[in-house]
Parts: C-alpha cells; structure tokens; sequence
C-alpha cells in the first residue's frame, strides 16, 4: 500500500515512464513510512483515439 | 473535472466511440456546469477474452 | 455493457447527479446498440481534500 | 453487480485466467444472493514494464 | 499480484464481504501461483443513489 | 493528464496526503514535461474492513 494507477494517453518512452513510478514509490515510503515492497504503481495507457478532453480526442489535438 | 471511464469490450469502430464521447462531455458542461476543457472521458477497452458476465466469456457468448 | 465510472467531487445534487447517469445510459443504448438494463453507471465522488488539480486540493480553490 | 476489476500483468494464459472469473463469479452468487448475470469480471492486464512493485518494474524482476 | 477490485452498492455485512476477500485471494493463489500475501483485495462501495443499472438508481430499484 | 488515483486505506492524515499529491504532480511535469494544470490526483480511500491483504483484513492487521 498504496497502489497508485497513472492513467495516461500512448508515446512516452520507457524513460519518462521510469521517473514517476520512482518517484511515487519514494514519495510513499517518505510520507506514510511503508516499505518500498508494499507500493506498486501501474501505467495504463489509452490509444490516443479512445481519450479526449473537452470532447476533442488526444488524436486529433495537440499533445498536453 | 469530472472524469469519466467507459470500460467495454473491443470491437466498436472509432465513430461508435465518438458518441458516448460527445454526449458525456455535453452532460457533464449541462448538468455540472463546468468549462469542457475540464472534461476527460477515456474509454477502456478489454480483450473479449478478458471479461465475463456471468461466468461466461465475451468471447464465448454473443455480443450484448 | 458498457460499465461507466464518473469520478468527481463530492457536493452535487442528487438531482444534478441524475442528469449524466440518464445521458449515459441514452448514449450508449443509442450508440452501441445494447439493451439499457446491460449499461451500469456509477457516480465515485471524492472529498475535495483529496483530490488536486496542478497540485493544488479542490479543497483550496474555486470550483471548475 | 458486483463488477470486478483485476489488475494482473501479461503472461498469464487463458485457462489461467478462467480460473478466477469463474471462482469470482461464483463467490458473488454464494455471498451475495445474486443472479449469476449480474456478476461482470475483467481482467486488466499491463505490460510488465508498465507495473511496479517497491519501485521495480515487473519486466526487471523475477514473477511474484 | 493480482490486485482486485470489487464494486458494489452499500449494504453488505461484514461477514458478507469476508467471504468474497477470501474466495479471490486463494483463487488467485491457486491459478497464478503467487504467494498469500501479494493478493490485494479491495471492496468499493457506491451510494445506492450513486449507481444505476439501465438508467435506474439502486436507490429506487429492488436489490439484484 | 495524467491522472493518478492512489489506493489506500483510510487513517492518513491530511498533512501526509498532501506530499504525494504535491510530489506525484511535480513529477509529472518534470518527466512528461505537461502543464502543472493538467495534472489531476484524486486519492480514494477505503475502510480498513474492506482491503485485504493476503486475505486478511488491514482491520485485522498491524499498519503497513
């Protein structure tokens, strides 16, 4: 504890997925004193088509 | 805000997803009134293989 | 199917909560063809002291 | 009702994933009272370099 | 791993929930291999006047 | 985007929520390089009889 799920569109790399699931598990671990083991953090990753803000898909829209 | 998560088996085309889209965000600015910029809608699609209803996979039983 | 989450925060109206679930219930009957009883919606509210937007709580800001 | 959400990573086969949408569904009958139609299952299942345990991805470490 | 997640309405017992938290962890043991302790369950409860099923409330529909 | 959802039970205080909802949107910006405003945490916190952990209840634990 806790799990922590990111939700987030397609097209980072491997590398800028690294620094958030680092930096939540740290951030965890400082602030409710839990060992590291007990934090899990998943990425779940949305096509870009099936996403949208404002009613505007992230396809079709600038990145942001 | 808000932010909302349509969970469904694959199969709809893009424009079928289009609708739910369009329509929740329209909801959501009427009824919250919220600027529409504020409004996220992601669908999350699972493999029929993945999902059950009753026991039963979707990819065993027919769509529904 | 589908199986919709609207995450928000808490201080709705009951009556202003109506609204998104009939609309989502309509979009999805209309378009993806399904039987309204198999579109389950469900309205996860938050204290605004534990959500944030850009760091800041809801709890600290304006509405939006 | 219930919905239930599993969070596994990849890797798992498809009888392996039987096994619990099955034993789910039937838990939900047994201690719920419920119609078995109204039990919905979904495995959500990440890439294992999306998914972190103690701030170590699943592709870099041995299963668990 | 897994971790899993149940929603339901309000209204369950304890007991009613114990037996489900207990069903899927050794499920989960059993089909994936994974020791006890790494099975994560956890039960979401709705408002019955936040969860609809065919654009009905559980707050204004007989239980099911 | 993104958005994060933090699972976790409930006793924190509002002093320990807020760091990793002020570390998880520094982080965001840093690695994804997004605008602070499009960040969104929102942490959702159960009763402690209703997470699980190896079957056992976090009621029915020692903290962790």
């Amino acid at each position: 504890m806790p799990e922590v799920d990111v939700y987030m569109v397609e097209g980072r790399t491997r590398d800028q997925k690294r620094g958030p699931i680092k930096d939540i598990t740290q951030s965890a671990v400082r602030n409710f004193g839990v060992e590291p083991a007990t934090v899990l953090v998943q990425i779940i990753e949305s096509a870009k088509e099936n996403k949208a803000k404002g009613g505007v898909l992230f396809s079709e829209r600038p990145a942001g």
